[in-house]
């Protein structure tokens, strides 16, 4: 048995909460197919500015691939929940909505949606689970990784930035997901093997204690290691940074002009001095081109707070507390019903409610800057300023022009320019004040409103 | 192409950290072929009284796979840092070691070994990204979940928890092993069918609020979901929880006798007065059957806060913050090199120095009740009281009785029984004071520090 066998491409519609399937079993006995109108947005941020809209790709991709194997149908017929005859028809089931979304890479804020899905409700109401699944992680990550990456690269300086999380992330989709997410954020490489294999992204990595442990000495490991890859990165701090910063030099000499070792990483200890005291030895010994990399629990503070310390450090491998988000695991993500059979509906509960009918959110810009929002009703986009952000990226459950694949250093450039089109505010760590202007159109108020209002009064509850 | 190819098991070895190939083929060059033992332990715990072991399953099922694809031997070809002829001895590599591991559903704790590799340097040292990749998360996942079940059932009380984390877990494996690990820890069932379908855990679900919106009067949503599953759970909150409760009653009314809906859910407001209020109005209705289920951000705390409100809540659906471990997303997990050849070795960095050569743990009960710990040299581990933790589940390569995949309920039960013989202060939310005692035997304690002195001493580092 292999080892990740356990989601496997024909049993793909199997990955959703179970109570989508009864839903779709009781539309389906209902005779409920009309269209419904299902909008994936994130609520409110935490220490977040903007997010960075990710996951579309691996979505379309699923929606291509919602059927049912012989497997999932057996599964399914041993719950004793399901009808013989809605068994068949579920043989034959295949995604046959529409999909609107924001690009890859784009920034978005909260109530925006991400993706609006207009498709029979039972249909748009199995694909929710994994929809939320992967975009909620993969906005995440992508969102995480760009503060990371503002904050190694704060002073206009190009500082690399490595993903080394894969081994704290949580399993192994998300490791491969998330290097795919950080990168389009501008994460430079990742250390994940198979991510670079399956995603093309460049990969990188320097060596572990480990090596130098199993070798009698610090300086006979160094040898060999840059015997076998001379152009490599040597970790200095097993034993001691500053003995280990010698040991490269006394290599460097024993190399001569053949010395290529393209730096030293500092893993443990304080950085900001350690990296400095480094530097030092290493220019005094006109090793100027040797860069200094660091590692050791960063993040976008670490990191802010080492460059503000004057820290000469050239590089960051990040690894947990991005991979995981550590500061805030999980958005606040919905998948929220807004229409139904051409009438727009809405949740009422407390907090909890959310803009009916589809949408278009229009980005307008100043001078190149955005600078504010407007989420409309998607019939009136045309007569709005600005520049849509949803397009139609699937439609009758085949993906339109704009639904196909994009290559992934397309959307990562296009992240980068749409980031640095953000106010200044919004590119730093802090909180932005004011945060940025995201406005409701009249006529969806109106629209929100009404709807409302008739809710209540067909509820019979006060308004 | 299917939407989860990017991780199959022909390129299951590239699931890995770049530097592990390269110091691989350092190894190999060097004709470096001696036995390593590696420990994979976690360093301290933040919020946890114990850490709860999982994930051995697929660390064992992951070695049985690690050989390299002709595809994966391209890709790595293609990078231009390998060698044909190291290439060529990789396309006949396979795990060829031992693996000494604590069982699933243990209760383990800080400097603890969960699993101990003792294979050929680089064989050992390929294994590690995945190892802690799965072990860290899975160990993770089960611990919190081991928290919020406690808290559910602090009172004696044998309340439902049911895992709805997989719309905001990271991915998909998150979602599928995260199901697998909180099960262990002593979750009742899971909303993910494809979990269901993979590992057998029970599946369950209500409805969602789209479904009710989507009818024109809540009233037709519960008739027609009750037609179709007439025990089901009718969630209430969609406009207004206590008229939701009204409803339900209306119902009951309609189907007399044949009433037979087993609960509601509250997913919204105050759970505590509205559990208190549709508890009392169910019952003066004679519907005393009919379950309280609760769910909206739960975690071990807010469950905690709602019995001691003396909510009367009999069972609840525990997501994002469960299933994210969202006040510690990750555990400081290490795998560090304890052995080579013969030899015990250790890092000095400070603050993540480990305990050198192969080890044991000793479990000593008093009355039943774990006591204490003792991590001692293997070698001694005869001569000291208590039940050893760790036994050999690999011998050279291949699984040993004790690493035969074991049935999931028996792992569950034996999790229950072995949590239940901790000491009472460990099983509370609280950090136990004193916490769980964990000892070093006199002989590991001495061999640290003699390994530790030799280092420095051929380091030529300070004392």
């Amino acid at each position: 048995m292999p080892f990740d066998d356990q989601l496997r491409a024909d049993t793909a519609p199997l990955y959703t909460d179970l109570y989508q399937l009864t839903m779709l079993q009781a539309y389906w006995a209902e005779d409920m197919h009309a269209n419904a109108v299902f909008d994936l947005f994130v609520r409110r941020l935490k220490h977040r500015n903007f997010l960075l809209a990710c996951g579309l790709e691996q979505v379309l991709e699923f929606l291509e691939s919602m059927t049912f194997s012989e497997e999932a149908i057996e599964y399914l017929r041993e719950q004793g929940t399901f009808d013989e005859e809605f068994l068949a028809w579920l043989s034959d089931f295949s995604f046959t909505g529409d999909v609107y979304a924001v690009a890859e890479g784009t920034p978005v804020f909260p109530d925006e949606p991400l993706v609006e899905v207009v498709a029979p409700i039972g249909e748009a109401q199995l694909a929710e689970t994994f929809l939320l699944n992967q975009l909620t992680f993969q906005t995440g990550a992508a969102s995480k990784a760009a503060r990371v990456v503002q904050a190694a690269t704060a002073d206009g300086t190009d500082r690399l930035v490595a993903d080394f999380g894969m081994r704290r992330m949580h399993g192994t989709d998300a490791s491969m997901k998330g290097a795919r997410a950080m990168y389009i954020a501008g994460v430079d490489s990742t250390s994940n093997v198979a991510a670079g294999h399956a995603y093309g992204i460049p990969i990188t990595g320097t060596m572990a204690h480990s090596y130098v442990e199993a070798h009698d000495a610090e300086m006979a490991a160094f040898r060999n290691f840059t015997r076998q890859y001379p152009d490599t990165v040597l970790l200095v701090d097993t034993y001691d940074t500053m003995t280990g910063i010698e040991k490269v030099i006394d290599l460097a000499r024993e190399w001569g002009d053949d010395f290529q070792v393209r730096g030293v990483r500092l893993d443990s200890g304080d950085l900001a001095e350690l990296a400095k005291q480094a530097r030092a030895r290493l220019d005094e010994e006109g090793l100027d081109d040797v860069m200094i990399l660091a590692s050791s629990s960063l993040d976008e503070h670490k990191i802010t707070d080492l460059l503000e310390q004057g820290a000469p450090i050239d590089g960051f491998g990040v690894g947990t507390r991005m991979g995981t988000m550590a500061d805030q695991p999980y958005l606040d993500s919905a998948y929220k019903l807004s229409g139904y059979d051409g009438a727009p509906r809405m949740k009422l509960a407390k907090d909890k409610s959310n803009l009916p009918g589809r949408k278009q959110v229009m980005r307008l810009f100043d001078d190149g800057e955005a600078t504010q929002d407007v989420i409309c009703i998607a019939e009136e986009a045309g007569d709005q300023d600005g520049t849509p952000l949803l397009m139609c990226v699937m439609k009758d459950g085949e993906r339109t022009e704009a639904g196909r694949p994009r290559p992934l250093d397309d959307i990562r450039a296009e992240a980068a320019r749409q980031v640095k089109a953000l106010p200044e505010r919004l590119r730093q760590l802090d909180l932005a004040d004011p945060p940025y202007d995201v406005s409701i159109s009249s006529a969806l108020e109106n629209r929100r409103d009404a709807v409302q209002a008739n809710l209540r009064d067909r509820m019979n509850l006060p308004a």
